[in-house]
């Protein structure tokens, strides 16, 4: 490619379903030039999550919307290339909420320095990232995990349900995970350390699979996605169940917005509580949580897979890969050699 | 009416949507006698709640519905007028879950002495009784309220949410009651000290009026009725709102199970929660409550109303009330002069 473009994706308009290349097109511009207080930072890699649909679209949310005409946002880790900031030498490692696209000009402030201490850069939008800390946070401050009790994790071999699972073993919980297919399953099962699984696809009374995967009830239930599989859990909660909200993956696609669950009743019946969380108000903790994920990498209880794709032109089709369960593990674009 | 016949609501079937006359009929029956531990308690008074309807269906719930072909349950207080318990003397008075019926045959242990120190026997179904203590417990153990915060009540003018209110302006909150019609809606502001109110019969838009009336949103909502409601004032929460679920009451006669709210990915995008509860989940604290609003009620701080009507025969007539807002006050039925 030619260095003085700069690749970029745009939301060119608001997507009806699943995004088109009409509707998210891939253009070339200039590469930018910082102004004063700012860095360019040389994407290496981006990290493609499903709450990127959610930003995508103009129902009120966690952030307003991306504007319809400009690039799409994703979390990015590359190299400085340029710098009018004294936060910032060229070579250095930055992190930051970046974009589909080769270079990302942005106020040196957004950005943080990352010294990779021996761990892969990727690791820094996966496990170590706001990957792991979503896990992290979302399950030990709004899961309040007991010893003992049973964690049902949805979207379970995903890059967060997956790490949420082995945080309710650390934390000494009973955790049955629910995926798509079978080497997803055995994966949980053999690597993960999970105590069982559903095969949600294989399932066809899946409030059945629950009651009897959990037969003392759901105390701490992780919600990835929504849809049926919410009303087949809240149909066997335990008595004062905690559902950590943390995303609705069957919906983001929805053509019209659908109904809510039908069973959220069972809230009342059971003094349960559904508890919706966003990764960055816990911005102030992260050392705290990188810490403690770190420490449990290197007494290898925790396992991760990256699921890495070569080529920003690639992002589109790989983006669908995580609404059609084709990726295994935390989905990353590679963008350019270290 | 005869004294040895002990008049009853039996659910004979359960109800398709507002119960009839057919589904809980009022059947005759013997007086009962106590066994051994038992009493038989002569009711004076029982409380209609829109609970109950719930317990007529199989819906799972928090507790096992009213078995079909049995009598309607009901809170009641009553007169002592058999023991067999070491615990009770003919003539004391006794509260418990009794039924709609004259005559309540229960163990000892079922029931609880009450001493009414000088209070009116009503006010240990209302202000001092469930109703009461489902606003205390449920506002300040499940909503949390602080100082400044916004409480919007559904329900307001209602048995439980006029109190709720009344208590969050006790703790310093900004209150905001919803009601239908425009003497519930006087009476919350001159009487009961309501900051706003909206009346949702007279509103086109209730998301923009709440809106309107709560411009740096809801950080509790009190809610008591679902539906539509539910769905606009997820439309306006402020961050780390709570939604107290206490009931649904739109819903209770539905034929067919309505969706759930379609706006519920707001918890997610606030970072809000909503928690059902069940006020006897408190029954070890009640001393605590009933001491607090006793104190609230000696300082002026507490407006309650109720609505007597008499005459055991009119129950169901009665109980139609409280789904299509006829009642002013908790309900209560005088079945016998003290």
């Amino acid at each position: 490619m030619d260095p003085a473009v700069n690749r970029q994706f745009i939301l060119k308009s608001r997507p009806v379903a699943l995004p088109t290349p009409e509707e998210v097109p891939m253009i070339e511009s200039p590469v930018p030039e910082a102004g004063d207080g700012e860095i360019v930072i040389r994407n290496l890699y981006i990290s493609l999550d499903p709450a990127i649909r959610g930003w995508m679209s103009d129902e009120p949310n966690y952030i307003e919307p991306i504007p319809v005409g400009t690039k799409v946002w994703a979390t990015g880790i590359g190299r400085v290339v340029q710098s009018n900031s004294p936060d910032f030498e060229v070579g250095d490692i930055a992190l930051g909420m970046n974009a589909w696209e080769d270079y990302t000009l942005c106020p040196a402030e957004a950005a943080s320095k990352v010294d990779p201490m021996g761990m892969p850069l990727t690791t820094y939008l996966s496990i170590l990232g706001a990957t792991g800390l979503t896990a992290y946070f979302g399950l030990l401050d709004v899961g309040e995990p007991k010893e003992g009790e049973t964690l049902l994790v949805s979207g379970a071999a995903g890059a967060v349900g997956s790490i949420v699972g082995q945080i309710g073993k650390i934390k000494g919980c009973r955790v049955i995970g629910m995926a798509g297919g079978e080497d997803k399953c055995r994966w949980l099962i053999d690597e993960c350390g999970f105590d069982d699984v559903i095969d949600y696809k294989a399932c066809d009374d899946l409030a059945a699979a629950i009651a009897d995967k959990c037969p003392d009830g759901v105390d701490i239930y992780w919600e990835n996605v929504g849809g049926d599989m919410l009303d087949a859990v809240l149909l066997n909660l335990a008595e004062r169940a905690r559902i950590v909200f943390c995303g609705w993956i069957a919906t983001y696609n929805d053509e019209e917005k659908r109904p809510g669950p039908k069973n959220l009743w069972q809230l009342l019946a059971k003094s349960a509580r559904m508890e919706g969380f966003v990764v960055k108000s816990y911005v102030p903790q992260f050392p705290e949580g990188i810490a403690a994920m770190a420490d449990w990498l290197q007494q290898g209880k925790l396992q991760y897979k990256e699921h890495v794709v070569e080529g920003l032109e690639n992002a589109l089709d790989a983006f669908h890969m995580l609404f059609d369960g084709r990726n295994t593990g935390k989905l990353i674009i590679k963008i350019a050699d270290e």
